[in-house]
């Protein structure tokens, strides 16, 4: 006999969880699709030498590589020949470049699919993951506009998971390096400072500020002042973001072009409809990553700000120079959602309470088997989620299974009901049943379980 | 610069089969949820131990390992700590066994995920394919009905999959056991000749006629001539499948279980409303493995036969006897939805005009922008699939963006329309143009795109 248990690092739920998961997936889905992005799915694993032109790096020490029986028995030194996807990025630069002619320009894609990482087991932290991705992808330019559009998009999404109040917050880097070129901070420095001030969530002003001043970057006291001054520019409503951008005054014409653009994708988030309590300007977001080069986005919860951003991307210029001579440049966002829904889930934040049958049709006697199937199928027609209780059992047993299964009703005909073309209804939530003629058992099913089929 | 290309033996669609294919998945699955299904997910990769339980076999040959760099690094002899799931069964098992006690039994659940094989590099094998598997699993014991269950699901899903006429055949393993017992076949011997005649389809009969009267079966010929004259037998309507059944003669007490086994199945089809001509008995349907105890199904459209089976499965004894002493019977099929998609394609079965995006709103002016946003929010709150031209460029070029997308309406508002209160739409499948007052809008585009949002 052996064990049965999961590798550590999976998230894996009960059905009960996965069908608040799954509702999760379909809603994003869903929008992204409002929105007119077409699926793109990838296989799990890459060719590795397609996977890791890059190398190097963190990253790469945490690649899980995939092998046959075969592969393995005559392995030979040097990386094996497969390797499974560590984001959704990669393998879109690569199905982008490999399909260039068959795409239409700009290419709109969303992706969600899992992906693997050799991360350090930890509470929260996850080897297999669900991410699920938006890009726009332009061939030769893209215009802002689009990175104007995420928000808007990024709004419809937890507008729709209804998971709480949320800010979505952006940044640009031009903003950020023309105030550095501002201030005198030039060339790599420029990337170290940034990569610094990403960390002010986690190690607080004081030492970024100490940092700062440290061998390698050696700001004056007055330089590192100004930058964190900057870094804790926050707005709150659409005014106040046009106020304080207007407010930080002259820079650099690259300073200049990102507050323009910052104004712009202000102008467009208004003529779209979005509620100004639902983003805002914040000068502290840098985004580690050398990747992107305008607009960047990070999402909070407003009663889960320990959480940290729930979805986040941004602006980047070209997807894939490893693999084709066109330039491609796009913007696009991640949701990580296992761990959102982790984090979520400990929080206390997600009703479990979600039934995923909506019906159990109960058996009283083997005679009136024949009907209780009929009448399960003429449920099931009608477009509920419905089961049938194959044996006759004691009734109270029914109700118990159903209430552990986490059916809401019950429906019953015993010899009575049978012989009068009545069914009887009983709801599990509270209790009460009811009898009703069977013509009515739709309206009467309605009436308790609402449309939400 | 890299080439851009995938290992061999994978399936990955353009955006426009993706579309194809998410449909179908999500076809079956509203299905499987409308039998009271309940979703389960598994990571892809199991420890080796729990998955490869059973030692030998092709099944394990097959197997892809998953390592991560550091476990690469310092690989000793023996078998990686991973391996990737190779189909959903083994999952289910250990899933059940790891969470028996949070479970309701019978416990139906379904799992639709993609599942990886080292198979040999060939023209339609895959060696990562989607399995759509539904089980419902007893705890000590479980109902031959839910047996009878399981065709009224096989045809839900293909009547809503709409791929064409298709027939659900059925046997049973104790009628075939039993009529071997019959002949005096008994003990090993009937699972050689199980697996020989459930080659039948591929040697033809003169083949396995042949084989059977060699060493190792030493049949007569009059036997070998009743077990394919038994294997011919198939139906052709509910009262001709009865009327077979009745004229096999009588057998053992074993052959008498199969044969009421099959009636009563047959009896409940009738019962669900499936139609007659959706469901037959063939009693050359064997199914290779010997974890099948009972009843045993096959799926064939009728227009493809050499397709072969699309939809396979049975009742077996004992789900999980190697990670608990509970005995867990159950009944399943599986889909093997990447080969059947495959297929279809190759014979031109598959309509891929399927359009992600129903509209796009067009740019003309940038004076128009906001215009064109708003209208869009306003679209996608009525829910379409929306996209925003956000560059304002020749409208011919714009109809060519859109045509080759797949868009099917393009929706615009020129300084003319602005003017009026006007909204001109165009469709893309026959050119046809109209002009309609703005409130009109939502009726004009249901009219053209009818209701399937």
């Amino acid at each position: 006999m052996i064990k049965p248990r999961t590798p550590a690092g999976v998230l894996e739920l009960l059905p009960r969880e996965q069908i608040v998961f799954q509702r999760m997936l379909d809603g994003i889905r869903a929008t992204f699709e409002s929105f007119g992005f077409l699926p793109v799915e990838t296989p799990v694993f890459e060719l590795s030498d397609v996977l890791l032109t890059k190398t190097g790096g963190e990253t790469e020490r945490q690649v899980y590589f995939a092998q046959s029986t075969g592969a393995l028995e005559k392995q030979e030194a040097g990386m094996p020949e497969m390797a499974l996807r560590f984001d959704l990025t990669v393998p879109l630069a690569r199905y982008v470049a490999e399909h260039e002619h068959d795409l239409a320009f700009p290419f709109r894609r969303y992706q969600m699919q899992r992906v693997y990482r050799g991360e350090r087991a930890q509470r929260g932290r996850f080897r297999e993951f669900y991410q699920c991705d938006i890009d726009v992808i332009g061939k030769d330019a893209l215009s802002p506009r689009y990175d104007a559009e995420i928000p808007a998009i990024i709004h419809a999404v937890f507008e729709k998971l209804a998971i709480g109040e949320f800010t979505i917050q952006f940044n640009h880097r031009k903003l950020l390096r023309g105030f550095f070129e501002g201030l005198g901070i030039e060339g790599e420095r420029q990337d170290l400072v940034l990569r610094e001030l990403d960390k002010l969530d986690k190690r607080g002003e004081d030492a970024v500020r100490a940092t700062l001043m440290e061998e390698g970057f050696e700001l004056s006291a007055d330089t590192a002042d100004r930058l964190l001054a900057f870094s804790r520019v926050r707005s709150t409503g659409h005014a106040d973001a046009l106020a304080k951008l207007d407010a930080l005054g002259a820079g650099t014409p690259q300073f200049e072009e990102g507050r323009q653009a910052l104004r712009d994708t202000l102008g467009q988030l208004q003529a779209m409809g979005i509620p100004e309590s639902r983003y805002a300007i914040n000068l502290s977001i840098a985004r580690g990553l050398d990747y992107y080069t305008g607009i960047v986005y990070e999402t909070m919860l407003d009663a889960h700000p320990q959480i940290g951003s729930i979805c986040s991307g941004g602006r980047y210029e070209d997807l894939a120079s490893h693999y084709t001579k066109s330039k491609l440049p796009g913007v696009g966002i991640s949701i990580g959602l296992s761990r959102l829904f982790w984090q979520l889930r400990e929080a206390g934040a997600l009703a479990m309470t979600a039934g995923g049958v909506d019906v159990l049709v109960a058996l009283l006697d083997d005679d009136g088997f024949a009907d209780a199937l009929a009448l399960s199928q003429r449920l099931r027609t009608a477009g509920w989620k419905v089961e049938t209780q194959m044996e006759a059992r004691k009734i109270a047993k029914q109700f118990q299974y159903a209430d552990k299964a986490g059916i809401r009703v019950v429906v019953l005909r015993g010899e009575n009901e049978r012989g009068n073309d009545q069914v009887t209804l009983k709801d599990l939530r509270n209790g009460e049943q009811q009898t009703v003629a069977l013509e009515q058992l739709e309206p009467a099913l309605h009436a308790i379980l609402g449309s939400g089929k």
